[in-house]
């Protein structure tokens, strides 16, 4: 069984609309190649006891957390105190971190605004990384992200290492212009049933010039296996009179 | 108190990387404009127990639940009788639906798999729409809805003036480059305290050519707050010696 995970998305402003979360993406890819299965993504407002609460009940059933969101120095980042909370440790200065940021602004600039970032909760361990000097922080199976993609990316990247490892998952993709899913359903649903411990997906598609088809996706920890299936999803298009093309459909 | 919509995204294809979500976004924007607080986000693979259990959960917890992914004809498609076993009504053909598909197909190619796009939980109401001859339905304070963007639009849309309605919630925003949140942290903080009822967030942006930023977004129900709010975001922008600019940064 490989590790589970969840990512809690915090922000009023992607449940606004305001901004296109991208971030889930980015992480989900990432876990994939580790051998991670992203179980669960949840998206709540800046609310200190949804926050707590929602940390409490997600670090008890996956065993692991990505939080991304609210850890800059402005008031509508509370992340880093709420994480303190739903550990039951105080939020405290972290001396290696405050001594960092204070080196990095010019005299009179390390305001308190900016200490801010230079407080985690006790015993969380700095994510440091390339891009922003206010660091992310790991507690227990909680690892907090930035929320800015850039910032957030180069804290997974410094973090990937550490993370516990399970088996890459394998995925193999087939698909067929002018085809549609209701054509192929029943057998698809066959190769299904001969590879019940694989993920296989039936996907539309619509090009921008309008033309449609379906792409037949293949996914799964055994290797033989999806290479098994992702054949037999490319005869069933050849049977149904479609042409297979391998891989995903150009955007 | 406008009412508390949750979104239930269904779907291992967001959940492996290999899809970027955009539904989440469209409805949060429309329901922001209906009045309807969109409270919680979830995105959960497409395996029963899961989807029947969440279910439950959130219809309980929130005035009305969008779902997004699952109708189509093919195994992986799960959506309906998940909703059906939750209601604890059965998952049953609709005869009116059953008709129309019937009618819309070439005679032979309303097949099996079809067919499960006309069986929905009893006491459902079809949401006809502009885009798919299948529909998406509602049951009690459940709206299920294809995954595909283009026809899940056209499904909110069908569904919108049905829909209870709040206060529409008012945004305004001024943004300016150059400037860093660390610096207008404790501006705006006041800003907050005295409009505790408001939401007022601020955004750092980066432009493609790496020029950087801040928006400082006032939103709330009382549009003259949001207003006035806004007026001091501006006015802290022109006291820290930087050029306020209205509205969102262009991308």
């Amino acid at each position: 069984m490989n590790p589970t995970a969840c990512i809690l998305v915090i922000g009023n402003e992607i449940l606004s609309g305001r901004t296109q979360d991208v971030n889930v993406q980015y992480i989900a890819r990432r876990l994939s190649e580790l051998g991670i299965t992203l179980s669960e993504v949840r998206i709540i407002p800046d609310r200190r006891e949804i926050i707590v609460t929602t940390l409490c009940d997600v670090r008890a059933r996956f065993d692991m957390v990505f939080t991304t969101g609210g850890i800059g120095p402005t008031h509508d980042d509370i992340t880093a105190p709420c994480v303190a909370e739903a550990f039951g440790v105080p939020w405290t200065v972290h001396p290696e971190t405050f001594r960092a940021l204070e080196a990095h602004f010019a005299p009179g600039e390390f305001n308190a605004a900016r200490q801010r970032m230079a407080t985690l909760p006790q015993e969380a361990t700095p994510i440091t990384n390339s891009v922003s000097i206010a660091p992310g922080f790991s507690i227990g199976n909680v690892h907090v992200l930035a929320g800015v993609p850039r910032i957030m990316q180069a804290m997974f990247d410094s973090l990937a290492p550490s993370l516990p490892r399970g088996t890459p998952v394998t995925s193999r993709s087939w698909y067929a212009l002018d085809l549609y899913e209701g054509a192929l359903a029943a057998g698809l649903s066959e190769i299904q049933d001969h590879h019940p411990d694989l993920d296989i997906g039936s996907y539309p598609f619509r090009r921008p010039d309008g033309r449609r088809g379906v792409a037949l996706v293949s996914k799964g920890l055994d290797r033989d296996a999806v290479l098994a299936a992702a054949e037999a999803t490319r005869d069933l298009i050849t049977h149904l009179g479609f042409t297979p093309q391998e891989g995903e459909p150009p955007p």
